[in-house]
Formats: C-alpha cells, structure tokens, sequence
C-alpha cells in the first residue's frame, strides 16, 4: 500500500472511531463530556464510496455523523503529541452512521457498540485529501446536508480533544498502521435517515480573511 | 492472500469476537445469557504470534479467555446457515485477552469495550489448522493452564449459539472477508494474568471412542 496510500479504503485495516467529541452534540444525546478521549472500532467492510446507497436494516433508525476522517499514513505505537504529524498522510470526509435504536440498547445494557456501528455501508467515505492541501485541520467547516437542507454544519476548531491528543490516546491502546482511519467524532445536528434521502456532506478545506495591505502598491485612477 | 490462508494474521482486516456463547462462563461472570449472539471487534494489532509476551498495561487488570477461532477462507455477506461451511478454511485457538477492569468500567457507563479487548498482545493465536484436519468443531477439548496449573478446561460442545448460527448472524450486519477470525467465546475459568505467569493453550483436535468389532477377524493363538 505505500505506493498509494489513496487507496486505504481497499487496503486499511481498521476505523477508529472517536466518540463525544463536540461539546454540542453530547448535549443533543443528553450524554456527558469524557474526561478522556473514548473510541470504538468500526470494520472496514463498513465503507461505502461515494456515490454509493447506504442500506438501512430492517427495524434500525440509523442517524448520520459527519466527521473528518485522519488517514495514517506511517503505523506506529505510543506515538507522542509532538510526532503525530508525521503519522498522518491526509484526511477524508466520512460519515459514521449509527443504529441509534440498536445502540441505545446495548448501552443500557452494557453490550459493545460493534454491531449498532458495523452494519455495512455503514461508513460513506470521501477521496483521499493529502495533508499538503489543508492548511490547519482545527479550522474547517464540515457539513451534512438532507435532500438539501442543512443538518449538520459545524467548525472542527469545536473539537474537545484535538488531533494529537486523539492519535497519542488510541495509539498508547491499540497500534495504528499505515491506512487505517480515524474519525475525529461529529459536531452537532445528528439525525435519522431515511430510505429514498439524498444526503451531501463537505469540508470547507479553503478558508482565508481579508486585510488591507498597508503600504507597497498604490492603484492610480488614469486618464 | 489467497496464495496462503495460513497467513491471515498478518493479513486478515478483522477479528469478530462473540460474548456469552458458554452457559458456565456467563454464570461465573454473574451475566445474563443473550437471546441472540452479540459480538465486538478487536483490532488485528492486537495479534500475538505463539510464543511472544502478553504486555500488561499500567493499572489493567488482565483476564485470559481462550476460545477456537474460525478463519474465513470465502468472505461473504448474508451466509445462510447452509453454506457456512464453505466460507471456513479452518480454525486456530486463541486467547480473547481481556482488561476486565476497564471493560466493568465502561459497561457500567454504556461505553464501547474496543480499548478493553484491544490493546496491542491482547490476542495470543496459534497457528492456522486446516478444516480437513478437525472432524467436528463443536467436539473439541479447549484448556488453558497458568504455570503449569489447568484454569480453564472446556468444550466446544458446551457453545450455546453454535458455528453455523454465529457466521449467519455476523454475516447479516457485516460482511466477512477473507482471512477474518471468528472468536466463538470462552469456557468457564477466566481469571487474572500478571507478569512472569506462563501460560499454555491447547485443542484436543484428536478424539474418539473405542468399540469391539462385529465379526471379521478372529486372533487365534497359535502354538
Ligand atoms: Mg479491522
Ligand atoms: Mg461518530
Ligand atoms: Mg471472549
């Protein structure tokens, strides 16, 4: 794979999926803030490319949370804050549908979430974006819309524990590897899908403010 | 992969770990019996090869689970309980490491149990045996001894869901692939490791009974 790390929907190996995340969506589920980071796995027969059609089961009521995606690019254990850079190779604009009815079941219950995130198509999943075209990814806006209408619209500068932080937690747990992804948890407006939506997600990867130049350059109306 | 399924520890994307499958186990543990199978995933870095040193993380209280895992040979998705055994190339006893500490702490709060089942070393596997050569997988002696003393000592005929119905149910929420494992849970006598305990697993992959033959040769004693 390290010809094309493009390719880690094919050829990644795991989805670690980060939970509560963003303030505002742990109060829309009525949940409480993690004192640490906290995450599960999603497999990656759960990935659905765009264009594709997510396929609800039968009884689920199945809720979108778009996230951004961390693509590894170098595998590694224990990485420290200071080296996560080097880990990463890009990012990818994911959705990480949820059995919510399935879920709230099990959590009650104690039982792992593996199946109420595994269903799949489960995982829709943007191309590969290369870490050289996002200038800072704690500034971007990231969106769902529904047949149109706005669901989701939130900014990743929300993030409760932030990209370094994420990596150095899961990584002290579990290796990470060369094409697995991580899901950085979802910013408010989840909700449920149904069968015959259209849904469109994005990432504003290009944000920019405007100054006046002071000196230099002087425009003189001619003529 | 295909070239070699005994190769599916480096290889295989998932590992599918099925909870409560062994009435005794779900006693000592004071759990109830699921009415259907439930399962969580681990991590393929969690894999540790015959022979290595389970890591015991800081602060983690470390139980042993030993159970027989199936390897997919054929992936596929929705496999009926007809043709399950075509998608089994064959099988490898394994331990399901678990931080029982940490899984009690997020089952009371409803969280995911991915970090408890997945830290690195946490799934000791043996080496891949053919299904030619194992008659009935759901006659099988499963033992596990702790420096030298036997803890736990079980039966693949004590499963309560068995192969046939774990592959259909794992099946309908995701897909299998090629070089998967498929752990089949635990009997009874789960129990704490710590450092400097050796530990030896075994499968009785040998077993029969013994009869008088009906006619046919007669020994005569000569002389
Ligand atoms: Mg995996
Ligand atoms: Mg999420
Ligand atoms: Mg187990």
């Amino acid at each position: 794979m390290s010809q094309n790390i493009s390719s880690f929907v094919r050829h990644g190996k795991k989805i670690v999926a980060i939970g509560r995340n963003y303030a505002e969506h742990i109060k829309e589920l009525s949940n409480t803030a993690p004192k640490e980071p906290f995450f599960f796995l999603k497999p990656t027969t759960s990935y659905l490319p765009s264009g594709g059609r997510v396929e609800l089961p039968r009884g689920i009521i199945c809720h979108h949370e778009v996230e951004l995606g961390l693509v590894i690019g170098k595998g590694g254990r224990d990485i420290s804050q200071a080296h996560v850079a080097e880990h990463i190779a890009g990012y990818a604009l994911a959705v990480d549908l949820t059995a919510r009815n399935l879920q709230d079941q099990v959590k009650s219950k104690g039982l792992p979430w593996s199946a109420a995130k595994g269903f799949d198509t489960f995982t829709p999943i943007g191309p590969f974006i290369p870490k050289s075209l996002i200038d800072d990814p704690h500034d971007l806006k990231l969106w769902l819309k529904v047949n149109g209408a706005f669901k989701q619209n939130g900014t990743t500068s929300d993030m409760i524990f932030r990209i370094p932080r994420l990596i150095e937690h899961i990584s002290s747990i579990m290796a990470l590897e060369e094409g697995d992804l991580v899901l950085t948890g979802t910013p408010s407006g989840v909700g449920p899908l149904v069968a015959g939506d259209q849904v469109e997600c994005g990432l504003s990867a290009l944000s920019f403010g405007v100054v006046d130049r002071e000196g230099g350059y002087q425009f003189q109306a001619l003529g």
